[in-house]
């Protein structure tokens, strides 16, 4: 099965305008595999990008899952997810342990590399984790946010005894708060959209609004996923002094920010980007972890558009899109 | 030797302008012990309150020595010097080893309580550390801000392999560097000052500029000293992927700040305030470091308001206030 010489597929570019055109199929280096997507989730990501951060125009995309058809025989054929970051094994940072910083990576779909809302994509090899059989397409799209969910417990010891507050209910919102529900600590979600606390209160997750004052310099770590400038100063007044915060939060955005209140509370603060897919495919294929209840929307990848335009509306979570109809 | 029933001292007071005016000696509580200011120190912090940090008004100042003029007779007469964060001991920070974030503290000449630009000041009593006679009293006035200093070793381990920068060749900026440098690691400080860099050149502490681009993303650990809003942004462009930014400037002043490099590149943001005075006491009877160099000015009281706008100048280091002339 040689796939035709200059074969085009369907993807979904920014070049300051999302547009869903025909361009050609990606030809895998040697080291890559070549990747028929078959679920592609919308990141909050995908959205700042098409708001100028990154200054990325391409194909977008990076939470994904599809089946490998180019590639050594022992790949050939299975469903994979794939890590974003492809990096170069040479530099200090590959070199040091810490590849997901190497200095020359492009990252699928937001720096140098095409993404994945597209019929196809090619990744290396090296990203590539099989998903196995107990973790459906649907499911196995949130791996790559749920890995970065899966980050701050490594960069953090969450302590049961520890109060916790999660800022935020979007997408990676609630991720973070099922991920750290299970460290048994005292966690708060903190978020204005009843759609998603309805939501946690049935994964019995509590809730607070943005405007209850309980817990003011209270809270032992503090995770910012508000996508939003307003994260940090909430943050800050949350957290007890030689308290952590984590941020997950990039944005386009900048506001005024005085950070006297992090250097008289001798507060950390650490930003927190990709995480461990094993942990996040671990937790799915167990079922601790269940994101179905988080896809509010489905499209075709030809209304790939659409999607990100869904995926911005506040009643919308988690947007998947569908390159196989 | 009872001192008279209201008798009156002189005192640098900031109530919106800086002015030396004779008020009442403290009467001290029944747990704290009354001073004889021996010599002040200037910190940026005293000028940053009389541009309205904290909103502080009153009697200015934190750094100091002096001899113990009433309290039990174990201490009487004897030569010390003070922390500055005056504690309730019942709070949940007092009672978790956290003592210097207790929640109802007040600051010495920083909030709520009197400072040391005076004759006199009342301190708790266990807040004094007496002070060895190999600690000269020009020396003991740096016990407090050398202290700040060391709190970084305390929070940041600095291996000396590590690759260190510190921003800020100011007050704070030269003392840090002189505790960093006792650690073996490769120290630069960058700042603009051609004085303070001089004394750095004697003490054998690289320097650099701040425009030079060496080591953009190279540094393990990163120190800001600037107390300028400025500082960070410099540190965000100087630390590895996954470094330590330790944060000690607070000012008045707030810029615009996006964070997104921080949170891609997982960096660490630790705030730092008080230090460990044991740790400082034994490096300055030891003779580890030599704060000597670093006094530009001396003014007696009765000049404190020039003291302070002399410790504005660009040209000056340490300004020493003297109550005794």
């Amino acid at each position: 099965m040689t796939p035709p010489q200059s074969p085009t597929m369907r993807a979904l570019v920014f070049d300051g305008a999302a547009k869903v055109v025909d361009i050609p199929r990606p030809i895998p280096a040697p080291d890559e595999l070549l990747i028929r997507v078959r679920r592609a989730g919308v990141c909050s990501t995908d959205l700042e990008i098409t708001r100028g951060y990154m200054r990325f125009h391409g194909v977008l995309g990076h939470e994904f899952v599809g089946d490998v058809v180019e590639g050594p025989p022992e790949w050939k054929g299975r469903r994979v997810a794939s890590e974003i970051n492809c990096v170069c094994g040479r530099c200090d940072m590959c070199a040091g342990g810490l590849a997901n910083h190497c200095r020359d990576r492009t990252v699928i779909g937001i720096l140098g590399r095409p993404g994945a809302f597209a019929e196809y994509v090619a990744v290396p090899r090296q990203n590539c984790h099989q998903v196995p059989d107990a973790v459906d397409d649907e499911a196995a799209v949130f791996i790559e946010p749920l890995a970065a969910a899966f980050q701050i417990t490594r960069q953090v010891n969450i302590e049961s005894r520890y109060r916790v507050a999660v800022l935020g209910t979007g997408r990676l919102g609630l991720l973070v708060a099922m991920v750290l529900k299970r460290t048994g600590c005292r966690l708060v979600a903190i978020g204005r959209n009843p759609g998603t606390i309805a939501l946690l209160d049935r994964k019995h997750i509590a809730t607070t609004n943005v405007d209850d004052a309980d817990g003011v310099g209270r809270h032992d770590v503090v995770i910012d996923c508000t996508g939003s400038p307003d994260g940090l100063p909430l943050a800050l007044r949350l957290v007890r002094p030689r308290g952590v915060i984590v941020m997950k939060t990039t944005c386009q955005a900048s506001q005024p920010l005085n950070l006297a209140p992090l250097v008289i509370d001798e507060v950390s603060l650490i930003g927190s980007r990709c995480g461990p897919f094993p942990d996040a495919i671990a937790a799915l294929a167990r079922r601790d972890i269940d994101p179905a209840p988080l896809i509010t929307a489905r499209l075709p990848l030809s209304r790939g558009d659409d999607a990100l335009r869904t995926a911005a509306q506040r009643d919308q979570i988690k947007v998947l899109i569908d390159p196989t109809t």
